[in-house]
């Protein structure tokens, strides 16, 4: 990537009428961005969600074509800024492949963006972990103390339940031995043994708030909000009770400045939190995009995994909380990934694909296909146009791309387009650009798929519905935990599901468009201070492991001091 | 602090030589500088090594001297850097009380200074922590795949000793819960069970590594060296053979930069790396020292705790790796402290001072100067001239300001001079920095206490005589460990002892000048990539605690968005 020219970040900050003054520099080509350039009013561009058909194995090329797309609106001389999430350490050094795009569609420098950037992530471990450390001391301390806890201390016991701490610890890598650990490991002036675990950081409560954030007041008071434990009683222990919520604040105080990067076309690129799709709403940053917005004509944004998860939850969620509206949703598929949607193969990452994959096969397609259908018609019902953007591979057919093109316009998309950003940049996304501004001026309005005030069990209701399912089923865990989070005064949030990208079920085994299946909620828990009900169908893992063969072993520094193995 | 007028670090840089192409800025009051700015052959600087007498829970404001000396240089018209090691978020949180000196004589910006400032901590913790993911990963595969592991992966069997591993992990917060913790519970595809600890991010070997490194070279062929683990055949594992030496040093590639911040005066400081002076060296880095001393003609730097711990260790670890050499030993002593270490006294932290302390008493004072003079023979036996530096406290008498004068006139020192660094700043030290430049003028050669090629039992001699010991005794457990390091070839390296600081001895119930002591190494450990061996004298805490009324509990932002809380 040295031959790439990488333009000073304040120029191009500048070229986007964002003042010097407003300006972090980390370095020359990285600023974070002062949110206080925002203003309520000022916001002119238009929001396009990408988002894509049932995610595979073989990739669709989301993020490629969100930065091309982005590359190409420049192209054709629109002023547009991509917001994309922030990668996580562990993918980086887990499973060979970072989160910086690629191609002639890349985000620079690439090294920066997948390793600490700006701290953001670190920055939210260590406020994380405070309130784990806090809660474990006090609960020491109370114990320790006992009757004389109050009168020594001067503060009020929390009597935390020991067996109700929901507060896990979290750390930025793939580490599956801390997924079930025990701390305070004999007792005495080591703390209170405990049953204990960690989360990937990215699946902290605190990068939902980030994300959700309107400015630094409202994190401080979601902070505030975070139930961190329950106590003997039964009531829960807040983040402002334990009195640590504004030290975490402190903590995060800079990671609510979004990072200014640029693509391998000098475009503009947001980087900014980097919550999950699943037991998050899968977006960054409401901050982001309102810079954004406010000094683009376009801007560009990435909801994570498929339609029915990350596109779901940024309307369902971040639409709902700070109505920053898209004008327009882009569906990104392949020919490949279509395919293997058909459900007749079973692929395995890492191992060769099955010939026909490759291979012109109209017939195949169309079964892919339904899924794709699915999806724009998952997407119109928020009422928005829909363009489908197919990522082209090399050994893509005329014929296949033809059938593509007419299948997605039958099922109601606004547009068809190919996408060449790997391999031409902005020039290959030219089209796209075109078809996605024609649709952003199509009049458009937000339907949520239901209002706050509807019971909790109607918002499942209504989600599983889209999925197609006959019906939800609620262990008998979760109906007690949705009656008591409605008696708590959570019943107004709307739902985060927590499922399995791989399927528009909540089973990863049913392919396509899944027909006859019911959707089995095990339990519920409340993000009380990003503001919404987890609501969990099936096993979600919040801490992935390290392979055989992990990526950390090619990555290294060069003689002459240049990071290599690293993409 | 609103009212002290920060410079732009970029102008402060350029004043002192450092060209905008070696600054990497972080804001416009912090930059990290390019360490290939370093010219082997331009060093010109003198380095003043400020150590203090046997700390006691009153402080002596060595931190606060070290930094109102750099200013008191500059006052008299000398160029002057400081080079200090960075705080660790652990007592930020924890006990009230920061690491940016105060009043007149501190590092601004303080809150950047005491939080992430640029990263390094965080980067050394991610890098720690991978080593550590890395471990128990393989363990679980290895295991997993039993006689398969090597013919499915091509990778040659580590054999990793479960009771044997070295390498914990780390977090950057006093958490008491985590000193030994249960990884892996429950085993199956969450890992391996077993026992595990954290320690706090400052003890890292990776701390001492960042410290000693000569260039980014140095520190990959460092890291390779540590010994993460014993196999079941008792031999050492490396970080090379688990092949994640490349990937931490990755990590640590921006975190080999020091930061440049400025005190209250304007004056530059480089803030690198921040070992303790127990397990570690307790010095910031070559680095920044190499940097300072090319760029000033004086430059300051601080080692942790008395010159029994940190001085000591500079000398036998620091020197002896990078052949920097100090001109002049100051030793910070207050009437206060100097009461206290009379050992007729048990001062406790927060609670109220015994009167005769704070009252003019030349005879207690008498007794506590023995201590003085311990250090003052401690330092001259380096080969060093000695200047005393009394920070002084408004209570303190002349009558005692006199006594103590002659007092360490009389025990060898070159210069005594009051220092006024707190209520002054460089116009209260200007007498001092005249003294210290004198001191600096006289010819002196740095007399290690070992040579490189003696036994281990004799430099454990060396070391504890110095103390005043009658002689050391080895544990069944450390003799076989020191002959086992022996034969493993680590013979050659010197020896960094952990002991308490609260005494010259290695029990923190002898105060003053213990005489009639014996001291016990229990066990001996080496750090193979930082290069020595630790010779353990005692428990050392290596994960700190939460008191019953943390400092977080006061930190939080305020309605304009302000830092409140942070000292």
């Amino acid at each position: 990537m040295a031959s790439i020219a990488l333009k000073p970040i304040n120029e191009i900050a500048l070229q986007y009428g964002i003042a010097q003054q407003y300006l972090i520099p980390y370095g020359s080509s990285i600023a974070k961005i002062d949110p206080i350039l925002i203003n309520p009013d000022a916001a002119k561009g238009k929001l396009v969600l990408v988002s894509s058909i049932t995610p595979t194995p073989l990739g669709e090329g989301k993020t490629v074509t969100t930065i091309g797309l982005s590359q190409g609106f420049n192209f054709i001389g629109k002023p547009c800024i991509a917001c994309i999430r922030q990668p996580s350490l562990g993918p980086v050094f887990g499973v060979k492949g970072g989160a910086a795009g690629g191609g002639k569609a890349q985000v620079l420098p690439m090294e920066k963006l997948n390793l600490h950037l700006t701290g953001d992530i670190h920055a939210i471990t260590a406020a994380h972990n405070l309130a784990a450390a806090a809660l474990d001391a006090r609960l020491y301390h109370e114990q320790r103390l006992g009757d004389q806890f109050t009168p020594q201390t001067g503060l009020p016991r929390l009597n935390i339940d020991i067996n109700h701490i929901l507060w896990k610890r979290v750390v930025d890598h793939n580490d599956r031995a801390l997924r079930h650990i025990t701390v305070g490991v004999g007792g005495g002036v080591n703390g209170v043994e405990r049953a204990d675990g960690y989360d990937i950081t990215a699946a902290s409560e605190l990068m939902a708030i980030l994300a959700l954030s309107d400015d630094l007041k409202d994190m401080r008071q979601r902070i505030s909000r975070i139930i961190l434990a329950h106590d003997i009683h039964g009531a829960p222990i807040t983040a402002e009770q334990l009195e640590v919520a504004g030290a975490m604040t402190v903590l995060m105080k800079d990671a609510i400045q979004p990072t200014l990067m640029q693509t391998s076309e000098n475009t503009p690129v947001l980087i900014h939190a980097g919550p999950f799709a699943n037991i998050a709403h899968g977006n960054s940053s409401v901050i982001a995009d309102r810079i954004a917005l406010q000094q683009a004509d376009y801007v560009i944004t990435e909801a994570g995994f498929g339609s029915d998860m990350g596109m779901e939850k940024f309307f369902n969620i971040k639409y709902r909380q700070s109505g920053i509206k898209p004008s327009c949703v882009v569906l990104v598929a392949t020919l490949r990934s279509l395919k293997t949607n058909s459900g007749k193969f079973d692929i395995k990452p890492g191992q060769p694909l099955p010939p026909e994959i490759a291979e012109s096969n109209v017939e195949l397609l169309a079964l892919g296909c339904q899924n794709l259908s699915w999806h724009i018609a998952n997407a119109k019902r928020y009422g928005l146009p829909v363009i489908v953007a197919i990522n082209r591979f090399p050994t893509d057919s005329a014929e296949e791309l033809d059938y593509l093109r007419q299948y997605a316009l039958s099922c109601g998309a606004e547009g068809v387009e190919i996408s060449d950003a790997f391999s031409a940049g902005g020039a290959g996304t030219a089209k796209l650009a075109q078809a996605v501004m024609a649709a952003c001026e199509k009049p458009s309005d937000v339907n949520l798929l239901y209002p706050d005030e509807v019971s909790l069990i109607e918002k499942v209701e209504a989600l599983v519905n889209t999925y197609g399912a006959k019906q939800a089923i609620l262990t008998k865990q979760a109906t007690e935990q949705l009656s008591a989070l409605e008696k708590a005064g959570f019943g107004h949030l709307p739902l985060c599901i927590a499922k399995t990208p791989l399927s528009i079920s909540a089973d990863p085994a049913l392919k396509n468009v899944p027909k006859d299946f019911t959707v089995t909620i095990s339990s519920f828990k409340v993000s009380a201070g990003a503001g919404f009900i987890r609501a969990y169908a099936g096993n979600i893992m919040t801490m992935p492991g390290l392979g055989t063969l992990p990526a950390y072993r090619h990555i290294d520094i060069d003689d002459a001091g240049n990071i290599v193995g690293l993409s």
